[in-house]
């Protein structure tokens, strides 16, 4: 079996065998493309992998899928014709199961089949599983990282020479998006442009409006390159900002910068995003900050570890996670700044290096 | 309430009442737009509507996402703050419920939680309530589909004259994508390019092989337009065909044309995909047809009704569905027709006008 599949398996195994749990199920997500480099097609034509705590994997997918699968020897393959019984021959290959591990985005519906299949099983999350696993990368996870993060920090870099003003969202979003798979992407995830009142929705769809003279504009953009994810969020304003933007913008960045430092081996995650929000608290703008400090990126824009309050994980070398403190002004603007860190034995390390200054533009 | 969506959820009511449900759980996925006009962004934060037998509904959204939801009085909206417990909300809304209905394709992490919370509910999936009611589309929602179709037999027609050889598949099927965009598609949802041998592998990944002289081309692309889905399969050969190809597509022509017409208000679905198969046996190319014969379509690209064996379901009037009759030979090449036909009073309609000969390109 070609690395790294053989290494991810054996520790997921050994992840299993200390959990309890006799099989990992994995379909739709991030899961099935780390174990074996294949990625599911979300279809109502089950794909499924069926790793065993004592046995070798077997991937379950539809015979007219089965031409997709990489012949990398990550596992069997067991392809099924129209008409047939994928989930009978995924409780087959589980057998008499105590414990079964399932795919956090596998959808409802076979997994509804399947404890109808297995009553006997009781089902958990695979991340239980998988979360802590994937959280931790090696070093060419890292370098895909990098390489995407540095395929928007050039984009972002571009835009700060562009016109904003007179221009609608939606169509700022698409130069965003079209600037992504020049520079390598492979697929746009999202492109949020979010100007004036539009910033204060952290997760704004890019709309009709129309970008005019003086709006503060949040655009928070990423995609996938080779298997890997960008995140990415940088701040424009139509001519001279006011000095209201400044200073708010200048209390983000220290915030924000304080967040990154603080992202140390052995720091619990909750004490990073208290960092940003004490920052915050101390210019008065706590309650401005409604969300998480960061999530964790790799295979999924959002995954382990999050920044969040409640999550008292120590950091390890090789977590990679967004820092990207904001602050929301309802009826008038938001602003947010977002980095990729990833904590190394010598420090947090940012893989996203486009000026990080509120950038000025017509 | 605007309509449609009063509507809609009288009748999920309704059809709740007659399965004995007592509540309808819906989370990512199209039955959430179909009833309050509001996508669910694949989170994990949970966003989940909570529509009980006998109560108003309630959209259950992270705060961070609720500036997004349409103010169209569809549904109340809950907002849960990071660090809430929306598990908690959505058990309290549903209470001591005996059945629960929930969203095919919900989070399976979302699942496991709340059958946690509900020990005592037995949950189903959501399609037995909602797959009959969407299946069968209003006048509003077949003329999104025919404005879909129609943008996708203009990017089909355009290909015609445009040369495949010489070019890689990924760098055709870029092109279907962007013509699809400019055709006013919101956005691609695939553009499959499967050239020569790779047209055996029905849902081949367009990749860098470079189409040569001779091969024969699956085109099978399709996107989302103001919510609704394009899907369309035409056939392109580069230079002249062999007599085999012509001979082949001739059959193929004959047995899609022949199932389109099967398509009768009251024929049930497996008669339709026999009548195609039949076709194909007749000419000895039973066997190379490895799949259905089509599928619903709507907001979703694959919803029923599926064309299939073994669904005995009579077609209705409003029933909109693909005719995609398919044969492949591993190693050398593969064919596909289809198009999207809308069940009528007055007789099966293709929404889909393109050409449907083989299209011979340089």
């Amino acid at each position: 079996m070609s690395e790294p599949f053989a290494g991810r398996q054996a520790a997921a195994r050994l992840a299993l065998e200390r959990a309890g749990i006799d099989a990992l199920l994995l379909s739709v997500g991030a899961d099935l493309p780390y174990f074996t480099g294949y990625e599911a097609m979300p279809l109502e034509r089950l794909t499924m992998l069926v790793v065993p705590r004592d046995g070798d994997a077997t991937l379950v997918v539809p015979e007219l899928e089965a031409p997709r699968v990489p012949a990398n020897g990550s596992c069997e393959v067991h392809s099924w014709a129209e008409g047939g019984d994928p989930i009978g021959v995924v409780a087959g290959l589980v057998g008499a199961a105590a414990g079964v591990a399932i795919g956090d985005h596998t959808w409802t519906r076979f997994t509804l089949a399947l404890q109808a299949a297995m009553p006997h099983a009781r089902f958990v999350p695979a991340s239980r599983i998988t979360g802590t696993l994937r959280a931790v990368k090696d070093s060419a996870e890292i370098a895909a990282l990098r390489a995407a993060a540095h395929a928007v920090d050039a984009v972002a870099a571009e835009m700060r020479t562009r016109p904003f003003g007179g221009r609608t969202e939606r169509d700022v979003s698409r130069e965003f998006v079209d600037r992504m798979l020049a520079h390598g992407h492979d697929r746009p995830n999202f492109a949020i442009v979010g100007s004036g009142p539009n910033g204060a929705s952290p997760h704004h769809d890019a709309g009709d409006r129309v970008i005019g003279e003086g709006d503060v504009v949040v655009c928070d953009f990423g995609g996938t390159m080779r298997g890997y994810c960008s995140d990415i969020t940088r701040m424009f304003v139509v001519g001279a900002p006011t000095s209201e933007v400044a200073d708010t913008y200048a209390a983000l960045t220290v915030a924000q910068e304080a967040a990154v430092l603080a992202a140390t081996v052995g720091t619990p995650c909750e004490a990073v995003d208290a960092v940003a929000r004490r920052s915050l608290q101390e210019r008065g703008l706590a309650d401005a900050f409604i969300h998480r400090t960061g999530h964790g990126i790799g295979l999924e824009a959002h995954e382990d570890p999050y920044i969040a309050a409640g999550n008292a994980t120590p950091l390890v070398a090789g977590h990679a996670f967004s820092i990207e403190p904001g602050v929301y002004f309802p009826g008038r603007f938001g602003m947010r700044l977002e980095d990729i860190v990833v904590a190394t034995a010598a420090g947090p390390e940012r893989l996203n290096e486009a000026p990080r200054d509120l950038a000025v533009v017509d």
